[in-house]
């Protein structure tokens, strides 16, 4: 647990951290991503305070987000903060849903930015057949954590019975959607 | 948009009210509610900045849920805001999901408390199949928000297609599950 | 000390539980207070950081404030948070004074909710001389701290003279003050 | 209703200037009070918010406090806000209460600073028989806004069954001390 | 003056708009920066509050700065803020100075990613003789603020002496100073 | 690091105090400083968190200013907070700098108060060629932090190319600069 504004120092040193030079606020852990091969899926990378110290009590931080052909980023919040999206490389479907349940979509160009605003559901879809996708996205937060809805429903141990009256549907379609989202057998 | 907190008044008078007494802090709304029979399907009912402005700037308010025997408050979120859930009447299960997609689940006697923590998603569930039950929520915020994970997903107009691939399933599943959720027709 | 907003983790755990489950999240200390006689007393019995660890950083707690005919619990104010009451049983009288000292009082019935704004010093009283009263009292804070005005002014230490100049009276009237509010001799 | 921090702009310009120049950023009003004679009873002059406007948002301000021979500041509160007093000139005895009810007191010397921490009780008071006091307050915040206990108490309308109940007095040991801070009359 | 977090809707709308679709919230103003020839002199390119009003209240927001050879970003702060820059294009030579002074001074590559703590004075150069450089900085606001050292220091109307007794130098010093800011002469 | 509002505790003891008394909310640091002969130079002594433990999370804080026949306070900005000055004894010469490069500039008498906004460049300076000043400042923070300029711009390795091109100068000109603000050598 850790406020997220009003540091009273310049910054926040962990432990292992006693004489900070220049890289301690430098990460170079983008470099491999940025010019690496399209993943085979979805693929974030992540610049927060787990990775990059130096974002601590800093109220910022970066994620790669890369997108082979029709690559998605499915449905998500981030609770309590924003992200601004900047689209570094090829096209992508944007999508948010307010809490009066209302979507907002559009068809991002390369160089063009859209806000998931606080809290809000959303996803990101390449649906370009061709060509890869890759944005960068800002956060108001070193930390801005992350509730995948796809997990979150079906992975995550709530019961056929819960999930079929949550979703109007029978538990043989709750059991099909479980089958789906579950990480491949060996 | 109104800040939560720090407010530097004893408290925020609508425009409508300028001479407060008593009554001003009053909420009596939910007289009607708590003696009444209980309804149909669940029912929430709000005290909170819409329905009792003093409320306003006080970082606090509450709702009222009401569960016939079956009766379920789908699974949702309240961004950036925590629930505290009284249980007034009846027993409930209810259950939360953690960012890395842990259930934590309990099923609640009469007078029992249970945390809902900040953004995470949740569920309550009366599945007694002969008693209902009934409980008061409070909240850290004068106007929590709720984003109802079947309403976001499968009636605000996000596509079959992206849906599909978020919850890597089949269109004919999607479909299902909107008219599931559909409102009945006349 | 603990900052009270914006906790970059789902949640809290004290140093002694390390894998929580749905306990951690559930508080049933108000199981056999809810059901008892009414205290001989004004009792209040809290579920706060303290008693419900759960609820450190998520910015809501409860507390249950049981009457018996008579009870009252006297002048006080909690720094910083506000409290919303929500009538359970019986009925019950509430004021609460603004900073330029205009007091706004109710009697409420059951089932009423009634604001205490943010530092602002009030009472309840049950002048029901025959049923006790019982409310839910919920804060917007994991710990929201009470100031006590009797104890306060009249067993913390405070000279005679200092208080007799304050409330501009005599040193005699204090004494017998201070007499009434101490602790009955064994 | 204000929000007290992170203002997105340089300073706040109330409606009527719109070309601010040194002078909104000076406040004289203490010339008159700093060299005048002693006031007959504890006086306080501030230069917060409403007579300050540049204060507005920056979390700041201040209040010059006059003590006679004698005079007193009684016991009062600042919600949410601490109080860092400076003394000038004479000599000061100040006490607080913290909320388990322990008085802390202290006898300052010309050039002590005593600190009020948010949201306790507390006063001032100028023992000395001969000479007058003067100290200089800062507040974390450009309204700090004053719960004054007496005034509170005694003259606010709050009954006297609530009251006598609330200090375990009588009924005519409140009118005594209601009488007793009554303003004077004509 | 808004304050940056906490919002209670979903989002804020200006004034001017009543229907928002997902326009609202895609900003397409660096379309033409990024491609274009680098500009004669440091350019920035803000998408904040001003310029994209879907930001407000999301505490998130970026800039686009553009280096071409030998271009640089000069000594600034923003005041309450941390920047998190990404090097898109070529290489950048960055620094920051704390509050004791100590300077943390880097190189960096195509894709590094760069911290400057909140309200620290830092630089961007591009030393490169060659090619330029291109950076997307992100920031935990919607209104970041800048205060620019030279401008603050020699353009702003601070008196000669003034400067000359702060930098300890003479007065010919700051008028050479001077001059060489000013802006160029028709 | 530490969060600077929103305690939860009445008050924050450091590990080596464990019985606090009037003395721990004591801060008599300033009685040698106020009554003492005007120092050679400006000279600054604080009571903030460092100096003055009982200051933490009080979000407030003093400093003692001393300004010799042409002392100056050079170029400096506090990130975050604002700083309230009120002048005790002669006059003095303040200005501050606004986000556009504006200067705010103003002559204090004795007993003036002035506003240096959150995070803008100010300088105070004693012109007087006879007369000492003194003031005492008040910030919205128990440790409000400082960004000297001429330290940061000219003694922190900066490098001199870096400073030349940022101030549009030549390297002699920074190099001159720099030596006179290093310090006296033995």
């Amino acid at each position: 647990m850790q406020a997220t504004h009003d540091i009273l120092s310049d910054f926040i040193l962990p432990p292992s951290i006693t004489a900070p030079d220049g890289n301690f606020f430098t990460f170079t852990g983008m470099r491999v991503v940025v010019g690496s091969n399209p993943p085979p899926k979805f693929k974030v990378t992540k610049a927060t305070k787990a990775e990059f110290p130096a974002s601590d009590g800093q109220s910022v931080s970066y994620a790669v987000l890369q997108f082979p052909s029709g690559g998605m980023n499915p449905l998500h919040t981030h609770p309590h903060f924003a992200e601004l999206l900047f689209l570094v490389q090829g096209s992508l479907e944007v999508g948010e849903v307010d809490t009066t349940g209302k979507l907002y979509a559009q068809t991002l160009q390369k160089e063009d930015m859209f806000l998931f605003p606080k809290g809000l559901v959303h996803y990101q879809y390449n649906s370009n057949a061709q060509y890869p996708a890759m944005a960068l996205s800002a956060f108001g937060s070193a930390s801005a954590g992350t509730v995948s809805i796809p997990t979150t429903l079906f992975t995550g141990g709530t019961s056929d019975d819960v999930l079929a009256k949550s979703l109007k549907t029978d538990v043989a379609t709750i059991q099909k959607l479980k089958a789906g989202l579950a990480p491949p057998k060996p």
